[in-house]
């Protein structure tokens, strides 16, 4: 079942602001089972959408966790029932800067500042409409994994099982840092013109800029240096000259403007906002032990040890965190060259790891 | 002795391309001896310049290596006589893309494509014009280490002792990224219009976000979460908006938009490709050793153990390779939060290193 889209009434967000209207687009495989247990929610990073098993509308391309998710796969579609949603803020068909505000015109800038919290209980209100109470297991990576975490914080009793993947309970210093960068790309492009843009030309030239900053961070040095080292693009010397002369140049100039095709700027602003604004502690008395605290989620935690965007010691945190509160947690730290992006690819480990986990 | 610049006639680069006429503008301190012996070339990063020991000519801030350069300092003013030219390519005198080319307009992007050698033989000329056959030193971190390693490469014979301090015989790719990332955007900014604004408005908006990406790179995580972490500029609670809630954004900005006050967009540009296509050992069939065979120099290797823009291991494969020419080489890692910035700090060790290797 593909293209689907649920109106949700009013959601009231972390800012004390109500979003009037709440539309969620997602995508669904498998068979919701016939005493609604056996729903996974799979959670999407920044850039991601709900095509998690499905040909993306746009591209054209497969879904992003093919490798994950399938019959006989680790999320297994012969015995569960998987929903996608694209999350809040986002711009493939859930409430976001690019939908429509009361007055009928795009939100744009208009649109209010979102939390990786309110993201979830938008979700949390497709579940309502879906009817499903309780979810086997909430799974994602990167930004992904804000959302699972947040999920068993806010709503322990729905959350069976929590998987988050190259995460963080909060975003570092660093990572705030890369994501102005490209927020400030974004704004200095004069089409971006403070986010009235819908009716013109979309600032592709800063959004572009932004996502090759951002894309340099979901990759190792180690895997740059294997996947492109010095090697030249399509010729024997060097042109002393401003062509892409190297291919990583190419590579990256090919990441940044075929982003723009799928993705909405202002979308980036606000996601990459909700990153930022992310620490589960500090939600807490700044103590992310306490977010968890009786729980009765069984938790699996994954990181990856090229990973420098959420590096293990991140994730060690969080497992700590659960330690602390009392709840059944496993860690696995998988080994890749290939950085924060091992997530999305198939790293061996992975696949059992998910499978044994779901049971 | 302050504001100097010599005409030096054509240079002819390693494009093939002539630079019908050369200036090096430089500064230098303390006083030559009578037979000439007593002198050390310092050689400066990226968006440095000649005035390593004294007062910025645009923001008025001291010289960017006094902790090292001084009467009494490591680089002993009371023995040794200090020269820092600007380098080719750049924006405070010497020749580059906003000094005149021969039709009388700034060469813009006329200008030729340069590397770190030509750079190295610019400052060779002006060491001709100046008299000084052999220097005692040449001192450079990062960029400025990239030119110490090239001197002894290209005039082993003029140099007798060598210190490259946080840097690489080559670029990996994940500096081009970064580097990339920074001309792309530059070029995506419309006061760019080509690298023809002399006469216009700047680009500095796109100079701004190439500024805090590259600054990024410079400093550690944890020296980030140490100086930062997750603290709110000047207010109590999140804005829930794009200001610069966090002080790394405040920071970040502060960083982007000073930088284009005192630097030239085009130079950034040129300056940046000539560090992209640094690479000592292609130049010598691929063997970093056969760039050092039977030389006399004495090189002295430091490495900072937080900088991951020239990691400790970049350090190393000089350190090796200058061990299989049989050259005479020190090496130590510093311990440092700062990153790379460590090289231009008071990072405890580095003084009493430069100073006992320059005897």
């Amino acid at each position: 079942m593909a293209g689907q889209a649920r109106v949700l009434g009013a959601l009231t967000l972390d800012s004390g602001e109500v979003l009037p209207e709440l539309t969620v687009a997602y995508e669904t495989y498998g068979t919701l089972n016939e005493d609604r247990s056996n729903a996974i929610l799979v959670c999407h990073a920044l850039t991601m959408d709900q095509y998690a098993a499905s040909t993306h509308p746009i591209t054209g391309k497969p879904g992003w966790w093919l490798n994950l998710i399938g019959p006989g796969k680790p999320i297994d579609l012969d015995r569960y029932f998987v929903i996608c949603p694209n999350v809040l803020g986002s711009c493939l068909g859930t409430t976001g800067p690019t939908s429509p505000a009361p007055d009928g015109k795009p939100w744009g800038m208009r649109f209010p500042v979102i939390t990786i919290a309110d993201m979830v209980r938008a979700q949390a209100k497709l579940l309502d409409a879906l009817g499903i109470e309780q979810l086997h297991a909430v799974v994602g990576g990167s930004m992904g994994g804000m959302q699972v975490l947040s999920w068993a914080a806010l709503y322990p009793e729905r959350v069976r099982n929590a998987a988050a993947i190259a995460t963080a309970a909060r975003h570092s210093a660093q990572n705030i840092a890369f994501h102005e960068v490209g927020r400030q790309a974004i704004m200095a492009d004069p089409h971006w013109a403070g986010g009235d843009y819908y009716e013109g030309t979309p600032p592709t030239s800063g959004l572009a800029v932004a996502r090759m900053a951002a894309h340099i961070t979901y990759l190792s040095e180690a895997g740059l240096t294997e996947k492109f080292g010095r090697r030249l693009q399509d010729r024997d010397a060097k042109s002393f000259g401003f062509d892409a002369d190297f291919q990583i140049e190419s590579y990256l100039r090919h990441q940044g403007v075929s982003f723009t095709d799928r993705f909405d700027a202002n979308s980036y602003l606000y996601i990459t906002r909700a990153m930022d604004y992310f620490d589960l502690a500090e939600a807490h008395g700044g103590k992310l032990a306490a977010a968890y605290e009786g729980t009765s989620t069984r938790f699996c935690v994954v990181s990856f040890d090229t990973d420098w965007l959420y590096p293990t010691s991140e994730s060690r945190e969080i497992v700590h965190a659960l330690m602390a509160a009392g709840a059944e947690v496993s860690f696995v730290e998988l080994s890749s060259p290939f950085g924060h992006d091992a997530f999305l690819l198939n790293t061996p480990g992975m696949d059992q790891i998910v499978a044994g986990f779901l049971g």
